[in-house]
């Protein structure tokens, strides 16, 4: 069992950093197969489909995402200093990825082809969307953000900070991106600041 | 010569909707002659490769995105009334197409596929970053917006509110995701006000 787990953690592993390139719909049993060397039939025994791959790549990258981004922001005090901490994990999350965020790719990739694997993206996203959005409500408790300061609001705000982000460095390679975001980042929180 | 722009035009413009949906790398010359009941060599004389084709549904959309958003904002009074205009219309251009932003979802796609359908993604995508940081440029002449205020900010900030507000409405379904795109837009220009 433990070199089957090994083997399939490998497989996950080339496989989500095929997909942050690719994406989701290009990547194949066929083209996985070629790339480490195995036998189709082999791969298939471990996922018994297209589809079954495509969430276990999911899976896999929100449990590194977890790993990276969400486990340390947690040790951060409440308040801003966590949403800081989310922020400067977030930025640099994918840097191991050769084609960058796979939840960015998939999400213009999935928004319009129904089924398990854009539910399972959805199910993620909106727990990430949660997340964000209940960090912001510990700021305000803490009373580091205004108390009528809208959590829904600064998750959409920090999302589109990202994707803007992921947009303007990694399709334009614009080398001021970083700083662009880290600007728009303190910005919103200045904005959100109790009067 | 009439007859055969228009049926190039009709093509294209399936091509684009069939692209809003599956990227451009899922579009295909014998999908499209399919869907469109012409034989896949009648294809070939108006494309004569699937690079020429996607190339062609980036022109075809750009041209369409400057008819319905760049033209009607210049008609708008410079400085703010023109931003607004802008925004405004930005945010209901891809109403047309059943997946919403073609260059979204190329951005997407295309970001780790060197090759010249890429290479004109990124022109068209550097032409409308100028037409912004322009744009706002001149809201500072006017004196609408403070001196000191970066348009290259600006610029990376309004693509982010885009993408989130595709992102959200588009994956997530959210319907509050316009609302909160507007106040975002709203705030961003409340923050370069001159003092």
């Amino acid at each position: 069992m433990r070199k089957c787990d090994s083997t399939r953690n490998a497989i996950l592993e080339h496989a989500t950093s095929m997909a942050s390139q690719v994406g989701l719909t290009g990547l194949t049993i066929g083209n996985l197969a070629g790339d480490l060397e195995l036998s189709k039939s082999g791969l298939f025994a471990h996922f018994d489909s297209k589809e079954t791959l495509q969430i276990q790549v999911l899976e896999h990258a929100a449990a590194s995402f977890v790993e990276q981004v969400v486990r340390p922001a947690l040790k951060a005090p409440r308040g801003v200093p966590r949403l800081q901490a989310v922020f400067e994990r977030w930025l640099i999350w994918d840097r191991g990825l050769p084609g960058g965020c796979v939840f960015a790719a998939a999400a213009s990739e999935l928004d319009d082809r129904p089924g398990p694997v854009r539910e399972r993206l959805v199910e993620l996203q909106r727990q990430w969307v949660e997340f964000l959005t209940t960090s912001f409500r510990k700021a305000i408790e803490a009373g580091h953000v205004a108390a009528d300061a809208d959590p829904a609001q600064y998750a959409q705000d920090l999302y589109g900070i990202m994707l803007g982000w992921h947009y303007y460095s990694r399709l334009l390679g614009d080398p001021a991106a970083d700083r662009r975001a880290r600007r728009a980042f303190d910005a919103l929180l200045d904005a959100a600041r109790p009067g």
